[in-house]
């Protein structure tokens, strides 16, 4: 394996001294780059695009190309280890992902297996392998996926949903089967993830996009009592380094003192809390990755710098802070406000790092 | 005017005394209920059923002929405003909410009136009234309206929104711009708050939808400045009782504090926060309203009692708490759970208030 040559963003993931504030973008590699829509158009749909690993590749490495980011991430789709159970994946115009069969009862949890990384998922674990070589070192690949009550919501909705009504209903009506199901996707998630280590992926990050929709109470035991047993099982090492872990839960800020306690190296934090009281609630637990509003990305070059500039501010001097939208990238938003957000970054953190 | 039968809602958002926690639902009168789904058709559109106060009336009714609920609230719609300022209000079916004549610069922004509530709200000062002669005295009638964020939302997107890009594009780029078109907004709703109170309102609630996507400083400038100027400048006392004052922020619980000091009596609590936390935030400053996960009652009746229990006991003994959902019911619950809903409210309840 080649040598990292910027490491910044693994350093400051384990809260390690660096000489910039790291930055990359959730959907860093999405619909607002003109290239992406190329290559999409050139794959064909959505889902041949995550499936074709040397194409994933392509569109993992575009923003890099025109942004000087500090990290790459995997291209890929949360709902991938879903398909692999064999739920059906499909992506209808307008209204986002669908299964064909969903989860809706005891039987069908039952009959739930865990997918093996290299035989169901190729597809993920060979674009990991093409990316980490065509990096060459340059930054760190982050792997991901989503969390287990985030892949029970379209597991058990068929689809996204407003209302959350099938999920939440089976998790009120029968907790027990809502465990079970938890526990195998749990399962899945720690075998995928760990595939992706194996692969060449540097960093992972669980994505809780619905965690935020559950009371306190049903959040500790159906959401973040999962991630923490994932992180539980990790790989956490790989080539002589430590393979840092960051939890996001979409709309968690009120979590984060809990969630610190998970065994992960770091947090995302949405823009809702200020990372100055984030970072009060964590302490030295964790670091911290975010917190912009994406919706600065609308207004011009000079007020996006202005927003980095409270961000950096908020999170202060010392070790631990990623800089990262608090959600992903619009579709819509000009990727020259996405140049001035990176370079405003790079620009205004060394004085925080004296 | 008749005397208020029941007025536990009144005294227990002043934080007096009550036998039992006082309960209603946030769009109780709305599509889960067949009743109201008869007189819709009967109306024609949403829109027809909002202008026409006699059926507004009737649908408002229609829950309490149902349930034993502890106050009536206006059947209407928050964008009643901008459509009386000239936006032309319309619905699609599937897509919500649309302007014909969206707020998108300054000369539109100049161009807005603070419309009279008799002379361009008459349907809903007339709503009101007759609502007012039909309760005869059961129950207290509660009046609304959104907050300026909420309304300015809608005026800029000419909509519903998922990304808030024009409305924060905005915010962002033309602060100025977006704080005169809040204030005038504002005007708009003291002058329509205060001619419900005039028409019979007996309390008066402030809808916040979408404060929650802002950061906190933003939330500050942009909703709660709003709020609280709003609240200065309301009719406080109707019938020699005092007129309450609720202020809900979806997705607010952080902002919980600070709102408490916004001047008004209560606030809405959503689910995300458990309430015997919201009430340390807030001390005896304001009570509460809320807070049950609205896709509980999704589950069965058994699941809904314990749910209803649990809320209780975390807001626990003495006045000044509200039994309601943390968000509107959802369209397609059973009016059974509803009724379980609000009788284990009076069944479970009188224990906390000997």
């Amino acid at each position: 394996m080649t040598t990292l040559k910027n490491d910044r963003l693994l350093r400051a993931l384990l809260r390690q001294p660096v000489d910039v504030t790291p930055v990359w973008m959730m959907r860093q590699a999405g619909r607002y780059l003109p290239e992406y829509r190329a290559t999409r158009a050139r794959a064909g749909s959505f889902l041949d695009l995550c499936k074709n690993p040397e194409l994933a590749c392509e569109v993992t490495l575009q923003p890099l190309e025109r942004f000087p980011l500090d990290a790459a991430i995997l291209f890929s789709d949360i709902l991938t280890i879903p398909d692999a159970m064999g739920l059906g994946l499909y992506f209808t115009e307008g209204e986002g992902p669908r299964f064909e069969w969903p989860v809706r009862d005891e039987a069908a949890v039952v009959a739930l297996g865990v997918p093996d990384p290299e035989e169901d998922l190729g597809y993920v674990m060979g674009a990991v392998r093409i990316i980490r070589r065509e990096l060459g070192g340059r930054v760190p690949l982050i792997g991901f996926s989503g969390s287990p009550w985030t892949l029970a919501t379209y597991m058990v909705e068929g689809g996204g949903t407003k209302n959350f009504a099938r999920v939440k209903g089976m998790m009120f009506d029968r907790p027990d089967l809502m465990h079970q199901l938890l526990g195998k996707v749990a399962d899945a998630i720690v075998t995928y993830l760990n595939g992706q280590v194996a692969a060449g992926a540097q960093a992972l990050m669980i994505f809780d996009t619905w965690g935020g929709v559950l009371t306190p109470s049903d959040y500790r035991a159906f959401s973040l009592a999962y991630m923490t047993r994932i992180v539980a099982g990790l790989t956490r090492e790989r080539e002589g380094r430590k393979v840092p872990v960051i939890l996001f839960t979409k709309g968690g800020a009120q979590r984060l003192g809990e969630m610190a306690d998970s065994g992960c190296d770091a947090l995302g934090v949405d823009w809702t809390m200020e990372l100055s009281e984030a970072r009060e609630r964590v302490g030295d637990r964790v670091a911290l990755q975010g917190n912009l509003d994406p919706c600065i990305l609308y207004a011009s070059p000079k007020r996006i710098r202005e927003g980095v500039g409270r961000v950096l501010e908020s999170y202060g001097t010392g070790p631990g802070h990623v800089f990262n939208l608090g959600h992903g990238i619009h579709p819509d938003v000009d990727p020259e406000h996405a140049a001035a957000l990176v370079e405003a970054v790079h620009d205004l953190s060394p004085v925080y790092h004296v």
